[in-house]
């Protein structure tokens, strides 16, 4: 695809007008304010890009993807009621088809969205993998485990379908589909558990994934439990940052916890809306940035935030962090976007993706500039961030190939995703 | 017009489904589960109303329009320097026809959003009227008055023009139009000033929009400049909140002011993404609505937010209630749409509007629900409040007269609108 007269957000995120980019295959092949010539490469079709912008597409770095079928179910309840009373029992019935059905309607969602790939925690990793591979979109995977009854590691199914899937689906889908390993958390597992999923990480040299001091409970009780070692402190000390990980949450982080983080390349994964959602807390991520450490964006699962709108979750991002640290300076609009691209894609194992630079992936979204409420420009990256509308992203590609536009899903049924998944959840509901 | 087998937000926020409403001239005349029969009237053209829900309208009650001008203007800098070294000097430089534009502007993005009523405070006051009379859109304006300088209050030109304004158009555009009277804060003005503005509302029966408590530094120096005496507690010395009033922001809130405000009746309009975005803090909303406070959302100015996306804000509303207040069950989905509706409606002394009732007002809007992030359907009400995108408006209703529909503005030529904006945007930087 050729992109003509476009403005574009480019790999250091500064704005630039009436640009001409190229894609040729799964790359971005061609940056210039000039218009290509024969020898430049023949790029297909043209796309007018009046009005419009051109910048990376999203990476969601925490999610759980198959919970569209629990969007706003067991809504206004206490945590635990909402766990233990709804969220647990209806995952207790879910089929193959009900995972299959609700990936493949986030996966609608997301590309509608700009976001191009998922980190995904959960479970049934092979039906959501049909559904990914299928929707064009791209996701790192991991099967999550939990594991407090003492059953040794390699006995349990969860630790051989970590390793099944692993071996079946790691760099499949065109290395779309990349696998990463997950604890689900410190305080749903024991230690040999933990130290069982990093030893395996590090002999296949994948990611890990997992949830760490969401809420003050939780990371006050891991204290409590382990000799007052806060949930990084103790999951390092298994060794589970020992290869590139990704902690979800971190909204409790207190000492020595940066300093570890920072040491051992952990990307923090902020999830803004379902933390002020849940009451959890809020992120202290100017402090992350100050120290150096990778920050990206998760929208945590559609049952706790309950969308998957990227651009509303990088608002929410900023200005939670601007009050949280009580500074209306604490984050830039530039941190924002990058944390939003970038940051995440470094910490997919995406080293080719995550901005607009010839021989990256063509990972791309178009935004509609052609609104009320992108106007004046003062600056471009501030009505980015503040002013958008989730719903103003006008084109999705991954890969080069494009999976949504002006209304139109390319690789997904919507109406049958929707009825589907619609159908999947009634089955279960007949259940409880 | 008659809207035909569609999903509806009755008066108490329940859905009903393959409803039929009908409008005739300004009103709602006709809500049923049955088709309408001849001698029921004659509603003109009828809308397939198929996977759409139709609500009220949403009012928003604390808003400075013409500053569309000013978005994303100073981004980046700390409050007091943004506000003397940018916001200050460009509004310095405002003429009737930039103010003209831009309250056009925000009265395309208001409709666009849903927004059908704003309480603005600002001046150029005349202009504002002419763009909002022409939009279609209903605005309760206010001549917001600041006097340091012990100008008695009726030597000064901005009483004059708060009481010229009243006199003018009060009531005009068939009634869209109303006229409040502002101080624009305690810490603007001077004792005399409130109790002249105090005076004035009470003589001519109008309502005050104020602006009270947003930050804590403005809480704590009106404290020590009036013997202990917070804003609110100050101001209602003055007599300010014997008419109907509007506070604005409300975060710093304590003790006494609570039972203040329930006994004077005073609304608080909630401002929950300028409060973040500025670091001012989060409102208590979930204590007002305990002791039975009208509460209602306002976005503030463009400059501070930087939309006019209502559905962001109520989403905003209610997420950072539930953190401000440790509990995700703080704030339920219909007090979030209830603040966002018939909360701001009575505010604004509009009793006939803010609900789908049959003889109010036809201030209506239409949310398409088909998206992937509006399903599956566990409660109507969670998806609208935590799933639905701003955009998903698409059509808006004032007085029976569609504003909006499907991308095309019927009253506002937009093209013009932004190029004019932006034209006097220009004008006004090149003078700085």
């Amino acid at each position: 695809m050729l992109f003509k007269n476009i403005t574009i957000l480019d790999e250091n995120l500064d704005v630039k007008k009436n640009m001409y980019v190229g894609t040729t295959g799964e790359k971005i092949t061609y940056i210039s304010s000039e218009e290509p010539k024969a020898q430049d490469g023949n790029f297909g079709e043209t796309y007018d890009g009046k009005g419009k912008l051109l910048m990376s597409g999203f990476y969601n770095i925490h999610a759980h993807s198959p919970m569209t079928l629990l969007r706003g179910y067991g809504e206004g309840l206490a945590l635990q009621d909402w766990l233990t009373k709804k969220v647990f029992p209806f995952e207790d019935k879910l089929t193959p088809s009900a995972v299959y059905w609700g990936t493949l309607l986030a996966m609608a969602e997301s590309i509608r969205f700009g976001i191009v790939s998922t980190s995904d925690m959960y479970y049934f990793c092979d039906d959501m993998a049909r559904a990914i591979d299928e929707s064009g979109a791209k996701d790192n995977i991991a099967r999550g485990i939990t594991n407090f009854s003492g059953t040794p590691f390699w006995d349990m199914t969860a630790a051989k379908e970590m390793k099944q899937l692993f071996e079946t689906h790691d760099g499949s889908a065109g290395g779309r589909i990349k696998v990463d390993v997950s604890l689900h958390a410190e305080y749903t597992n024991d230690e040999q558990t933990a130290r069982g999923i990093a030893e395996y990480a590090k002999e296949v040299g994948t990611s890990v994934h997992v949830h760490v001091s969401e809420t003050k409970k939780e990371h006050e009780e891991c204290k409590a439990r382990h000799g007052g070692m806060t949930p990084v402190q103790f999951l390092n000390s298994t060794g589970l940052f020992d290869t590139p990980s990704i902690a979800a949450h971190c909204v409790w982080l207190e000492g020595e916890d940066f300093d570890i983080l920072k040491e051992k390349n952990v990307t923090v994964a902020s999830n803004p809306i379902s933390n002020l959602k849940l009451a959890s807390g809020v992120c202290n991520v100017p402090e992350l940035l100050r120290r150096g450490i990778n920050v990206g964006i998760g929208t945590d699962g559609p049952s706790s935030n309950n969308s998957l709108n990227f651009i509303e979750e990088m608002k929410v991002f900023a200005i939670a962090s601007k009050e949280r640290y009580g500074d209306p300076t604490a984050i830039t609009t530039k941190e924002a976007i990058f944390a939003a691209t970038a940051a995440g894609a470094k910490a997919q194992r995406r080293d080719d993706c995550g901005s607009l630079k010839k021989g990256n992936r063509a990972d791309l979204i178009v935004i509609d500039l052609n609104q009320p409420h992108m106007h004046p420009v003062h600056d471009l990256t501030y009505n980015l961030v503040y002013s958008a509308s989730g719903s103003d992203v006008v084109l999705t590609m991954s890969d080069g190939k494009v999976l949504y536009q002006n209304g139109e899903f390319k690789t997904i049924d919507l109406e049958k995703a929707v009825f589907e998944a619609e159908r999947e959840t009634a089955k279960i509901l007949s259940q409880l």
